[in-house]
């Protein structure tokens, strides 16, 4: 049983201490808020142990009503691995402190490279666990692109890859966040930090990247080109795609023609939070011209590095193979949507929602 | 002189009308409405005849208080060429009424390739006028592409050209158009067809266009990436660029940072109804890696085509060499937007607005 420990109950947090709960090699010993908001509520509600993150706000807890278990120092003292959800930048802040404890820790992908041994994705670069203390989850966008373009990147060879991300302007929660009716190049200057933010997990692939930014809320848009070695069909991509459990090929007669529909189909289907696990890509869009791959893939922000944190935290502690570990996550959490729509490129289950 | 008729007064037409209006060689006779809306009225106050694109429906403008000079049969018989601005589709129904009135005729970039004997663009094929009776002005996203691909073509020649359209929803007058809050594939096939499009311009560059649609209503936005036979420098890029009347780099100093802050900017500097003719080049993203260039352009959806009309007219109805009609056109309509802020790329006239 590894002890885990949330620090950072936010948009990530809550969800990953979520995953951990769900896994039966895993205890979520609790979870730290800043300040006693509606998450430090909807946390107790969970039935999750409550820690302060900084000491001397214990109090604003207690007049809130909000009990709280222990300070963040508290929390460590009681986990074998600690995963760290705060905001970019303070994780960096926090590093000093896992360490000082001498608890293992898992960074997000707002962090610099640079602040733990390895970065990580469960397809792209789950071997280099072996013999780290600390790992970071590479970012939403890293992440889906990681999962596309390995496969890819095996079964054909890359010459070079090309991706405008439009991203999204800000999380649905996030109202202090633009623009508003514009698109806007971020960053002006191309090539993005995607690219080479790839290479800390796919070193070998070529990879240029550039990065809009869209007044839309649920998901990042990426329009991806891959000159491949290889000229395979669209449907034998579509095929390799489909073969991959945290790839969701969007069928044409699906009737999903947005993020909006996608979110509103996860709902449909009973997925917590409307969380999209998976890249979900337009299946209509997978075209090939001559060596030219082009299709557009989703990427729901707030979810898809999930699954990847609960595969770190098991690379990290235990030496389960890879294979192993993807797949009792996904099925612990119930990642791998298939529409019944599907046209039946992949043979994998279909959705178990209330797994 | 050449006697113009617009047949139809809408997003595009009475830019047309005005710029038309503008010309030393020619005489806007009138402008064709179907209703008596603000459109209409608009046209009147302007000082342009305004003549029913219906028959039947003079008595509506009538009794709405506005004259009408004729209908559209009466427009044709006192024109020497007609500017069809209707809305997609219409043009090819208009057709027959043009040839049975014997007037040549200038079509929009919505009517399909075959309406006309040839698909004009003033940079990229001005010459396909000789002995044309009809002529179809390229879309906005086609003559944004068309001018900055036809210079790179010539000065270093064009492997291959990717480009990821976002394009803008709809007008900002368009109320009834979507989407809200989410970027969706728009078509979710690849490639769209603003690649095949631009090879009715320029028949020998090889280009794929992948397209989607923002809730956004100033411009479109175009993520280009051109795989050069030559390896030029950013910098000379941008020099080429900068050398096109009807290429403006948005230099980095200028604090413009979206469409929102460009469409500012032109009506800071006294542009009619916001206008920005030009493509907008974001001259900090104007990146070379390898034989790789990368840029992000900007397009304003109702206005670029404008002076490319002016110039359909020119090429159609007189022996005008090209670079005499651009000029004319340019110093007519104040075509050429430099900045103050510019870093000296460019040796061009500053903005004339008042012209």
């Amino acid at each position: 049983m590894i002890r885990v420990g949330v620090n950072g109950y936010g948009t990530i947090g809550k969800r990953v201490a979520d995953a951990v709960a769900a896994q039966a090699d895993m205890e979520l010993v609790g979870v730290t808020k800043t300040t006693p908001n509606y998450g430090a509520e909807a946390a107790i509600r969970r039935g999750y142990d409550l820690y302060v993150a900084i000491d001397d706000r214990a109090d604003q807890f207690e007049a809130a009503g909000l009990k709280v278990t222990g300070t963040l120092s508290d929390l460590l003292d009681a986990v074998d691995v600690v995963v760290d959800c705060c905001p970019s930048g303070i994780g960096e802040r926090n590093r000093s402190i896992y360490e000082a404890h001498g608890v293992p820790a898992i960074y997000q992908g707002g962090e610099d490279a640079g602040i733990a041994d390895a970065s990580f994705n469960a397809r792209g670069s789950y071997e280099v666990a072996r013999g780290a203390d600390s790992l970071r989850v590479v970012s939403c966008n890293t992440t889906g692109l990681s999962r596309l373009l390995a496969p890819l990147d095996e079964a054909y060879g890359i010459e070079k890859a090309r991706v405008t991300l439009v991203r999204r302007g800000g999380d649905p929660s996030e109202t202090d966040r633009g623009p508003i009716n514009d698109v806007v190049p971020d960053p002006r200057t191309v090539p993005s930090h995607h690219g080479p933010d790839v290479n800390t997990v796919l070193s070998d692939v070529d990879v240029d990247t550039a990065a809009l930014r869209a007044p839309v809320t649920a998901m990042h848009t990426h329009s991806v080109n891959v000159t491949l070695d290889g000229d395979p069909s669209a449907a034998a991509v579509g095929a390799l795609l489909a073969d991959e459990s945290r790839l969701f090929l969007i069928p044409e007669g699906a009737g999903i023609d947005g993020a909006g529909a996608l979110k509103d189909y996860a709902a449909d289907v009973g997925r917590p939070r409307g969380d999209l696990w998976e890249n979900c890509v337009w299946e209509e869009s997978i075209s090939v011209e001559g060596r030219d791959l082009y299709l557009f893939q989703n990427v729901h922000q707030e979810a898809d590095v999930v699954p990847e944190n609960v595969d770190a935290i098991r690379a990290l502690m235990t030496d389960t193979p890879r294979e192993e570990s993807v797949a009792r996550t996904d099925e612990s959490l119930g990642v791998g949507l298939d529409s019944l729509l599907s046209d039946g490129n992949s043979a994998r289950s279909p959705l178990a929602a209330d797994d």
